[in-house]
């Protein structure tokens, strides 16, 4: 395929007719489509209604140990919970807590904890003139909230194909007693579909931190979010390989069933070492009297156990495979070549990002939605919502149907064209 | 009867040696019983196991506005639970916010969003020299527990008969604008069973606090948890209250239905004017995309209504009230004026409170728990668990069979008036 690079003026002005007429039409049509929100979509929901039979008035709510589910007690989670979490996460069930519904909290509650109580016996991040937080973008732009939210500094580490580009991370971290944390989506990432490279985990886990209370925030989202069965990226376990490296305490791991039960509704879990977990404990127990049990049970008692997950997961896999397959053959056939920007193909997780040629993804996002399309807006992959390059564009295929999914990626690729073509003729 | 100060030195020591008998008699028999934990019996869970039947995977979860309880979004609630949960606090449904399992958990959460933000524009309070609240004492130990937890100074306020000594409270938020607030248990206080009067509700709603950002702490745990169906407390709605006497934004109200459906498995509220809601919202946003809507829609489906919820708590008051009475007749024979102590009578709540003679509560504490009866700690309902008196001791009868709870009471029984004598015959 040509690329617009090599076309005249005229091939150009030809093209970009033909486009606006393609536009045109969309527009007339009155479209309202969303590529905007990692949601699973309903049929996806449909495939977990069992949980809501696994317990009823019939069923004794006691777990394996003899605790009441129904009643008060059990701070950090029902043992068989903590079970089916370390075998999605690999980790021992020692080394986890299972919170609420919300592994997002549990990230800001780690976060504001360090603020007042700092971490493991450090001063409290609220009384340093000065916190940063390194994140490799694009990124989740929860997670530049919840920074942003306390008033950390957000520092941009590129991503590259292998992950975060660590002569970056070892070089500043190293450097800068300032810098505490670093944003992670290490498996699928959020929103490239990129899995951390095996040298980039062992780098991660020698890391050499100025600052004693650095953390990883190793937010493994999409752990267990493959498309295929077999052809799956496989990510190094953190935990174990910090221990190996010397480096126990460095990191923080995040999960939740958000996206395997109901988002929202499920059950989310930290894992850490027991140094981190009795750091955690000690604000924990003040907090809480302990979370939703109930639901832990329900959880367990739906899985089973790692394979029951595993093949729950395949569902969620049929289901989204055609879409994300969908958009990258159009992808393909349409804008491969065209020297119109770049993708990553994932394997797994929840998104497809899309590079536009500098300073064309607001407009792209804007033509958009114009023509009935919602995409997330320009730039909230990037802290402050500030892509220096204005080119990342998140595109999440979950949500709509493998129809409207079809009309909105169509629309996505005219409105790509049309912008690329007017920034190649303004030059 | 007579008391034991009436009595010469030998019926003294005679009383003692028939009790002391009688304590040995209970010792050999090995006992284990826990008055400790305001933990629901097993009998009431039971009567909330119909919670689990409502929801089931023939059962649409969508709910009234059309949303899917199912995936993500609605950040405060829906809209059906604001409506019950306003019903049972006796609020408007937009002055509510739903949170997830743990009323507790909000208001740690309320106290580290001012710590770390301030409240209403003002001073984070981790930027002042110093922070106190006011408790009233005797109290709730996790109330106590979060401003401890945070280096917050608490100060204490006695409890009258009619609620805290509201002449010191007065006082002391006019005097002084470090004092941010007061942790109060209005309704069937924990552990006095004492309902605020109406003038201590008033006099709350008028206070004029220094510090601007000074807020009331309202836990109103027990609103509905009566013990008789006619024989009620009343206690003035102190939202309302506050609108009336000009100070809309004074208070945070705090409710969960944790006794009222599954302790740990329910949901939880705040309740406060639109300022503050929206206050808060700028940090909930942040911290989670939203509670677990699911757990909300099984408490609607379930209690349906207030009339439902009404209803239901009958069915706990019927299994607590044979408790409470059988414990306050055993004292009104054994303990009343043997001027060895005092005690309230609650017409609801999970406590009874007993106050004994000073200096003697860690030793009958001590002794009961040598014949094998668990107690709550001597001190706990004090900050820094120091009761100054050494006379406070919090009795739980909910958790124990009647039969279990009789022999418990009369163990504590003996254990009060031996303690007493030593006393006395000390002096």
């Amino acid at each position: 395929m040509r690329s617009y690079q090599e076309m005249t003026k005229e091939e150009l002005l030809q093209e970009k007719e033909q486009l606006e007429a393609e536009y045109k039409k969309y527009q007339l049509r009155g479209l309202k489509l969303d590529m905007s929100r990692g949601k699973p979509s309903k049929e996806q929901l449909d495939i977990s209604m069992g949980m809501m039979d696994v317990l009823n008035s019939h069923v004794d709510l006691t777990c394996e140990d003899g605790t009441d589910c129904r009643n008060y007690g059990v701070l950090d989670g029902i043992q068989e919970a903590k079970v089916l979490i370390g075998d999605m996460i690999e980790c021992n069930p020692e080394n986890i807590i299972i919170y609420g519904n919300s592994s997002l909290n549990i990230m800001y509650d780690t976060v504001a904890r360090s603020m007042t109580h700092g971490v493991m016996g450090s001063t409290p991040w609220c009384k340093l003139d000065k916190v940063k937080f390194l994140c490799p973008v694009p990124g989740y732009d929860r997670h530049f909230a919840i920074t942003e939210h306390f008033g950390i500094e957000m520092i941009n580490v590129p991503m590259l194909s292998t992950g975060p580009d660590m002569d970056i991370v070892e070089k500043l971290v190293a450097e800068d007693d300032a810098i505490k944390g670093i944003w992670c989506v290490p498996k699928y990432s959020n929103p490239q579909g990129i899995t951390y490279s095996d040298e980039t985990v062992r780098r991660f886990a020698r890391l050499k931190p100025a600052a004693k209370d650095f953390r990883i925030y190793w937010d493994n989202a999409y752990g267990v979010h493959h498309l295929y069965d077999i052809d799956q990226d496989h990510l190094i376990e953190i935990l174990s390989e910090c221990k190996r490296a010397g480096n126990p305490d460095m990191v923080y791991k995040f999960c939740s069933t958000s996206k395997i039960s109901f988002p929202g509704s499920g059950v989310a879990a930290i894992a850490a070492s027991a140094n981190n977990l009795e750091d955690i404990k000690k604000q924990l127990k003040v907090q809480t009297i302990g979370y939703d049990k109930v639901n832990q049970l329900r959880h367990v008692r739906f899985f089973k156990d790692i394979h029951g997950m595993t093949e729950h997961m395949k569902k969620h896999a049929e289901i989204l495979r055609p879409k994300f397959e969908m958009i990258l053959n159009l992808f393909d056939t349409e804008l491969a070549g065209r020297g119109v920007g770049d993708w990553f193909k994932p394997k797994g997780g929840y998104f497809i990002c899309y590079e536009t040629l500098e300073g064309c993804a607001k407009e792209v996002v804007s033509k958009a939605k114009k023509a009935g399309v919602v995409m997330t807006p320009a730039g909230a992959p990037f802290p402050y919502g500030k892509d220096p390059k204005d080119s990342v564009i998140r595109i999440a295929p979950s949500y709509p149907s493998l129809e409207d999914l079809e009309l909105a990626a169509n629309i996505f690729v005219v409105c790509v064209k049309l912008v690329s073509i007017e920034k190649l003729l303004a030059e």
